[in-house]
């Protein structure tokens, strides 16, 4: 298996071609590593998404963007990740800062919330999914902030988001073994479209280390091993919040308000062991379990408020 | 630290006389290796024991055990541990099975339930208790088979061993810092007796893993570093059951039942990765969540079946 989607597939083709059993498979990987075939596959399978279409010259962005009011979002076709390779293009004065790598463009959402469903099959058929959560993101860098399970939204639009997933998954075809993270929109008009979809355990999903019986590595691994799939069962409510490099430091990851962190009833650190911190570098999470979400989004900002007091000194 | 109490103290406590940060103190050790010690210091504390004494030399067991009624607990002074090290002499026939290393006697308790407390103290003298749970034994081997959480006692029980375990934290002095299992009995009589401390994550407490907000092993790491210990809620009833080794089996450990049981809703399997399985040695265990211990302990006795059928084979 891999836990990163930018990697070579004509070498995995190749093992999976010599009899080796890679999960999910390269052929499902090839489909999700470009943004423009994924949106493509899961148009033509039905799945609601964003107004898209392909950049297909760098140098005719503007004739492309004729079909889009302003603001318009461009995503690099591959290798973007934490909000790298993606702009918002304002106006004309935006196109500047446009991506000059192969494109497409999508319509800018109104967003109501984002949203995040994670589900894993094994390569007997079996399907489990974990609770809809949703994320927040920061502003400035659209780095995921916060997750917050479970999602506060309807019954009828939880149920339209996991079977939202389980269509995806459908429309990646044989070999969609794993677990896989798929993000939506959840629209201002109540519509819910399909984002993004990640091959493997998810920032949307280390919650489930904590909240859940079985977390999405452990799913993951299950999964891909054809095991039968866990409990996707959660605890209690849930916050998760990314632990960033702070903005004005580079260097070694200094992290000294663990212990401050730790006296938090009900709160989990990890830190991922990167030698280098770097501005809003993910350098690890915090988890909170709480009675409910309101209590444990009262933690997260206390936590904030540590991490911040630290950062500055 | 350290994960066995079968150990020189000696060079331990040569090493924290050298200035080396030894939790739980070597000191702290001594006093729990040697039973009849524990005992001593636990009874010079006010602490409920069962009746015990000293066979000074194993050539007088005769003369010690007139101060007891048939039948009679002896056990290792050192040494023992899952059933090891303990006999239980019946009457005069059963001599010629006594202990021949130096030991104690124990009157027989009558007992209704076995149970244990997990306690956690750091370095600043915080301390945190995981609820207590009830062990059940094979009545062969005398092994630990169950771990049932919550026990199944009135509250007035429960704040007893509580404060039992509290007590005998005490007991031990400076540097016990680190988990500590206390094992005890609740008599047919209601009363609750210290039967034996470890001072070391333990048996009883595996089923935090999956079961608690944080489990014995965080709690004992976040202990001896002097970090805030963490919450020890409990998510849901649970059951722990062991997997030893087959009674008439020795050789590479062969667990082919983990697929059948994984089938099982909230069941997560640890093997512990010993290259040799040997009758009743301990393997691996098994943690089922469930929303009541009578559904539990249902899913404990199908994975029991699945493993007899297994073991059969």
């Amino acid at each position: 298996t891999f836990d990163i989607e930018h990697i070579d597939t004509e070498i995995l083709k190749k093992l999976e071609d010599e009899g080796h059993k890679i999960f999910p498979s390269p052929r499902v990987l090839e489909k999700i590593q470009d943004k423009l075939v994924q949106n493509q596959i899961l148009e033509k399978n039905g799945l609601p998404l964003p107004k898209f279409r392909e950049v297909e010259d760098p140098s005719q962005l503007l004739e492309s963007l004729q079909n889009f009011n302003y603001p318009v979002v461009q995503k690099a076709r591959t290798g973007g990740y934490d909000g790298k390779g993606v702009v918002i293009l304002k106006n004309e004065n935006d196109l500047q800062n446009a991506i000059k790598a192969e494109s497409l463009l999508e319509e800018c959402i109104e967003i109501e919330k984002e949203l995040a469903v994670n589900i894993a099959q094994n390569s007997k058929g079996e399907i489990k999914v974990h609770q809809v959560v949703e994320m927040t993101f920061d502003e400035k860098t659209n780095i995921c902030d916060l997750v917050i399970g479970p999602a506060q939204i309807s019954k009828e639009h939880e149920d339209k988001a996991i079977q939202i997933a389980k269509d995806v998954l459908k429309a990646l075809g044989e070999g969609a073994y794993g677990n896989f993270a798929i993000e939506m929109f959840l629209t201002k008009d109540g519509e819910i479209l399909v984002n993004e979809v990640a091959p493997r355990p998810h920032n949307s999903g280390h919650y489930t280390i904590e909240a859940c019986i079985t977390s999405q590595f452990e799913q993951h691994i299950r999964a891909i091993t054809g095991l039968p799939l866990g409990s996707t069962k959660l605890h209690s409510p849930t916050v998760m919040k990314n632990l960033l490099g702070p903005e004005n430091y580079t260097g070694p990851v200094k992290f000294e308000e663990s212990e401050e962190l730790l006296k938090i009833e009900g709160l989990s650190v990890h830190l991922y062991g990167k030698d280098l911190s770097k501005p809003f570098r993910k350098l690890g999470h915090i988890t909170i379990l709480d009675k409910d979400i309101e209590s444990a989004l009262k933690k997260a900002e206390e936590a904030k408020n540590i991490i911040e007091k630290y950062s500055k000194q």
